[in-house]
């Protein structure tokens, strides 16, 4: 009786188990919501940026709003240098760039005991936690209880002028080592999910000392800004991110600290710097 | 008398000082050598690399002969990876690929009192301290009596197999967040001091999930890898880098690590990333 009793709780849990893992396998992926999501065509490819309401809402209303009226069509990336930052808006004193709100500023925000990301890193340079939350990067110190996005390569923000509260409509993409010390105080509204190529390959404006400046007419521009849920739907991208939130990143993070491949004949330090740590995108099936 | 003696010793000093300041000034930025600076010409654009004989000798010896022999003219670059690195190389068990010599790594070096560098910042993630030695960036372990070239974006290092003693010719190029795990496992031997922008532009070799794979046709090859002191005279770049063992570049980190400029409303911790901190380069005129 004991033993049957045993048995069937036994396959009751493999059932379960099989299921959760089931689920568990389906969750390690998350479909881009095209709602959330903007496709930026450039003259040389396509870059697809995913939005980050849950932490800058006011900047991504904002940025939707500007990018479903065709405020940023026809814009052109006017400071652009290698290793730093792309960016682009409207014409200064253009109509268009006279006509936009200015933004109060969402460099961080307040974190309870409730609130969770996955941590992987304690001890940063910039921060006393990294980690993501919804594959985005993190930087979190407890004793302060604040977190924010971090100034990773691809993350979008708000351009601002010396004041916090000065962000209207000209953005800038992170095109090289993160350069953290503008963590905090910057808007940071999204992340470049695909085509982050496309972002390194437009011209750069900056010249270096002795050399010709760049020409104008030889800026990249924006051809268009969509949202993606705006595009027809045989132009889409439609993407899938890693979910950081599942237990399957968590290992790979554990596992990537680890490097037991052969390659790692002497182990490095089980260290990882959030701007250099993947979350992965694949096409939709 | 002793008036006389003072104002005589005052103009000594000032004009002491006045030869001080112009010598000072002279030696902010230093000529690159063009028997260690190579030429990389790729259909997009060109690309300087400054060589480090004084801290991977055998490596520099054999990229130099290497490069003298054309032995890179109508290479690939057969592996890009979007914000970790270009590799490039003769093709896979060519005749070319097999004649080249194998490599001891010299991933890092023994360091002793008499060594000096210019620090930027102690408890590094990777290092205990980070800075500048001749234009590179350094991690130094002072327990250890050890030092490195750091993998910050640009530094150009020998691939291998699974051995650390199997470099042969085959490189890559750093070519987003650096990938400090490997430090010391791998040999870096140079950095890119002028055109970054065309190894950003060099084609990504690698797919991601769902995506159809590039085509081989399609990879980016190099024209031609040439020493400086062998292009002709006319078509030679002729580059000056920051003296980083100047007092100029020092004063520049403290200023940096203050961020004094009004734009930072609210201060930044005072913490210096060696991969984000810039070595400037100018053409000579």
């Amino acid at each position: 009786m004991k033993l049957k009793i045993i048995i069937a709780l036994a396959s009751l849990w493999l059932s379960f188990t099989a299921l959760a893992h089931d689920k568990h396998k389906s969750d390690e992926w998350r479909t881009l919501d095209a709602n959330k999501t903007v496709l930026l065509t450039l003259p040389h490819g396509k870059v697809v940026i995913e939005l980050a309401p849950q932490f800058s809402p006011k900047h991504v209303e904002q940025f939707i709003k500007l990018t479903k009226s065709g405020h940023y069509d026809g814009n052109k990336f006017y400071r652009v240098i290698d290793g730093f930052v792309a960016q682009g808006g409207p014409e200064d004193g253009s109509t268009a760039d006279k006509s936009v709100s200015i933004l109060k500023i969402e460099g961080d925000f307040t974190t309870d005991e409730n609130w969770h990301f996955t941590k992987i890193q304690d001890n940063d340079l910039f921060a006393e936690q990294t980690g993501f939350k919804d594959g985005f990067p993190i930087g979190h110190n407890l004793s302060e209880k604040r977190a924010w996005l971090t100034h990773c390569p691809g993350v979008i923000a708000m351009a601002r002028g010396n004041e916090p509260d000065s962000g209207t409509s000209h953005f800038y993409i992170v095109n090289g080592q993160a350069p953290r010390y503008l963590d905090r105080i910057m808007t940071i509204f999204g992340r470049v999910v695909y085509g982050m190529n496309n972002v390194q390959a437009i011209t750069r404006t900056s010249a270096i000392e002795g050399e010709a400046p760049v020409d104008k007419k030889d800026y990249t521009p924006m051809i268009s800004m969509q949202m993606m849920s705006d595009v027809p739907k045989e132009q889409q991208i439609l993407l899938q991110i890693e979910n950081t939130e599942h237990s399957a990143y968590s290992e790979m993070i554990v596992k990537r600290k680890k490097r037991e491949n052969a390659f790692f004949y002497k182990k490095p330090p089980p260290i990882l710097d959030v701007c250099q740590t993947p979350v992965k995108t694949r096409f939709v099936k």
